[in-house]
């Protein structure tokens, strides 16, 4: 047996907004960042549990502090109490009478869950010795189950039928699980179309993705309509009329204003508007979804938890489901909205990109699929070409496919010298800009 | 012209948990807390602004944080410009590229927006010479709609549309108000029913409340439905049956308990449930509404944002809209609600309680009658005898109505001996608490 002595939190943020990476009609300016968490136990093995959630600058502080407040809930915890009720860790978490308070399960205590939860899963991954995808695809339905928090989705999914699914589908998993390992796992790049990108450099990234064996892709707009028709139009003529064109607005409409504009890009044949308004706005995303159809309407990177999900889903709002990996409350939540998303029979394809996000979600999505909506049809992952360099077990896309991460954990944890260089404000890469800014300013 | 030089942020938490003021089914253990914020000027008149959010203990120091992330965004800028446009202000506040990741217009983030759109409040109707109710009635139709940001709500509440409500209601202000200044806004009180209280506490706090004028009462169920049952029946009771009784859950139960427990109280009266189950869970609300109708549906103390309020009404979820002063991002998202609401013709009963939402929320009530709704009819703004001692322009309650305030401000204002006292951790009554707990272990 061993306990939780160490929960360590960084500030870390990389410096994207110097060449737009990134950018979008929302985020002119994003500075990928993370709280990232380090939780340490006793034991001899030297094992380390690493997690983070995603942030884009100033504000990661904020997270940081919410992390601080969670620590008293998970240091001098057994692993094995943890490891052996995961369900009830969560539980715990976010049922803290006072922080409760602050949210409930959203905003910034709930992104500081995200970043506790998934290093905890990542220590229990690494101690099991498997990457958390066959961690979790080996459990039985009932464990499975009982990682789920169906408190306010009962109405939508009870537990019964949760169970019923996932025993329905378990004599295929082998299978299914083979098929990964041969094949990967269906990706989309989003690296070609970010808004601060001029219109050649758009023409160059399509041809050398398609060069690289893409086929699905996707564009940013909400700026300017006569510029998301030019920039369309390119992408269009550069991958041709069969390949996947999606289209992402980062909640930049109201309602209204978004089913004109969608309806005024519909000649490109987009296959999904994403984020066409305000991540809250449920019974918007279906008057959306009906007023643009049947072009699909797909959200979730600001879905701030299970409640939310269940209700685009009850709503008929989204015909994609994307889950977020660091803004639902960790792995026991996206399992909860895995399961709901495969009863209303929608895909999941995952929010990735930012830093670190595509290696957690391609964890998740081999979970969906070996173990819970066991279908590969309309499912994809987000990829974007970001710094994967900063880590260890670092994502690998072959023939435009993820490949199915191989090594114990959640892949979560960045290289010692990156967190050393980008820690915020104090890493020698924040040092040596503003000394630069401060030169220039002489 | 003066200038916003200074934003102080002071975490404040009054022990509460000790005696069980404040007890609910989800909130055992309240600490009535704050994040506090003094905006401080240049000018000569020596004026502050103080604003907070209301917490309930750990994990304000969190909100604390989230101020600091907003204080560049305030500081340096002129109170000239803020007070001619206070909507572009809080469209700033919101808007930032960074900060609104973290959110977006939710959770600690836009608890922290409360705390500083409160305080700048507070100084701009300090610099008017008028109670903040008095500086926003005598505004024009044009200025109030200015206040509020439209965006996420226009398919619901066109601008023009607000217009042409306060435009209409414009002639009544006067005798409206003139109303208020004589009789006072309608109030209830749910000091006599927190579910930490025994039956014999209940019954005597009931005869007192009805002896000082009180007719409506607000009772929390939802842990134990025969404790429930029990406590309701003393409650009718002792206050009859011609007296209001609505009872509160505190976001207990998932949709199909709440439907069956609420119609398990139906015996006894109750005017409406209140928080059945997720604040989150519009759709939720939806159906419990049906459920359990003729008895209504109120929610709002949770509720994080306008779009949130858009949908309940939207869906007819609500028969009862409890804006919260300082969960809403302060004044201008309040009164977005306020026109929402009015429009959807559904009538606006305050959260207060806590610690200071009674003295802000006195103000809202008055704007909301005088130029918005135009309406008493089913209205009433909530009641606890908590802590006002620690206010300068304290609430003053008189044969149950809230006596208009008359002094200039936001009445947020808290004594100087308090903010020391309580200040957490390091303030008198922390220090002698924690004297307290160390002598009792030994």
């Amino acid at each position: 047996m061993s306990t939780i002595r160490g929960l360590e939190v960084i500030d870390i943020r990389f410096p994207t907004s110097r060449n737009l990476d990134g950018s979008d009609a929302m985020n002119p300016d994003r500075d990928y960042s993370g709280a990232y968490v380090i939780v340490r136990t006793d034991a001899e093995d030297g094992l380390e549990g690493h997690g983070f959630t995603f942030t884009i600058g100033r504000g990661t502080e904020v997270v940081v502090a919410a992390v601080g407040a969670l620590r008293p809930l998970v240091i001098g915890r057994s692993t094995d109490d943890l490891f052996g009720d995961m369900g009830a860790f969560w539980r715990d978490l976010v049922g803290d009478s006072q922080l409760r308070w602050i949210g409930p399960e959203k905003g910034v205590i709930h992104l500081a869950t995200a970043a506790v939860v998934n290093a905890v899963w990542d220590l229990y991954a690494k101690v099991s010795g498997k990457p958390l995808w066959q961690l979790i695809t080996e459990m039985t339905a009932e464990e499975i189950v009982g990682l789920v928090d169906f408190r306010y989705i009962s109405d939508a999914l009870p537990p019964g039928r949760a169970l019923e699914r996932l025993q329905a589908l378990a004599p295929g998993r082998a299978e299914r699980e083979a098929e990964l390992r041969r094949d990967g796992y269906p990706a989309y790049t989003t690296s070609v179309g970010w808004l601060g990108y001029d219109d050649e450099k758009i023409r160059r990234l399509c041809r050398e993705a398609l060069a690289e064996g893409w086929t699905r892709f996707k564009l940013k707009v909400g700026a300017d309509l006569d510029d998301d028709r030019r920039r369309a139009r390119i992408v269009r003529e550069e991958i041709g009329p069969d390949a996947m064109m999606a289209i992402d607005a980062n909640q930049r409409w109201d309602v209204d204003e978004a089913i004109a504009w969608v309806n005024a890009l519909a000649e490109f044949d987009p296959y999904w508007i994403e984020e066409p308004t305000s991540p809250d706005d449920i019974l918007g995303h279906a008057a959306v979804a009906r007023g643009v159809a049947p072009i699909r309407v797909a959200t979730g990177e600001h879905v701030h938890n299970r409640v939310m999900f269940k209700q685009l889903l009850q709503a008929d709002a989204i015909s994609i489901c994307q889950i977020d990996a660091a803004r639902l409350g960790g792995v026991n939540e996206v399992i909860a909205v895995l399961l709901m998303a495969a009863e209303f029979g929608v895909p999941v394809c995952p929010h990735a990109g930012g830093v670190g996000l595509c290696e957690l979600v391609q964890h998740l999505s081999a979970i969906d699929y070996i173990s819970i909506s066991g279908s590969l049809e309309g499912r994809m992952i987000e990829y974007v070409d970001h710094l994967h360099e900063h880590f260890i077990d670092t994502v690998e896309i072959r023939d435009a496919r993820y490949v199915l991460p191989g090594e114990p954990g959640y892949s979560a944890e960045m290289r010692p010298d990156s967190l050393t260089r980008f820690r915020f404000p104090d890493g020698a890469e924040w040092e040596a800009i503003r000394a630069e800014v401060a030169a220039s300013a002489r």
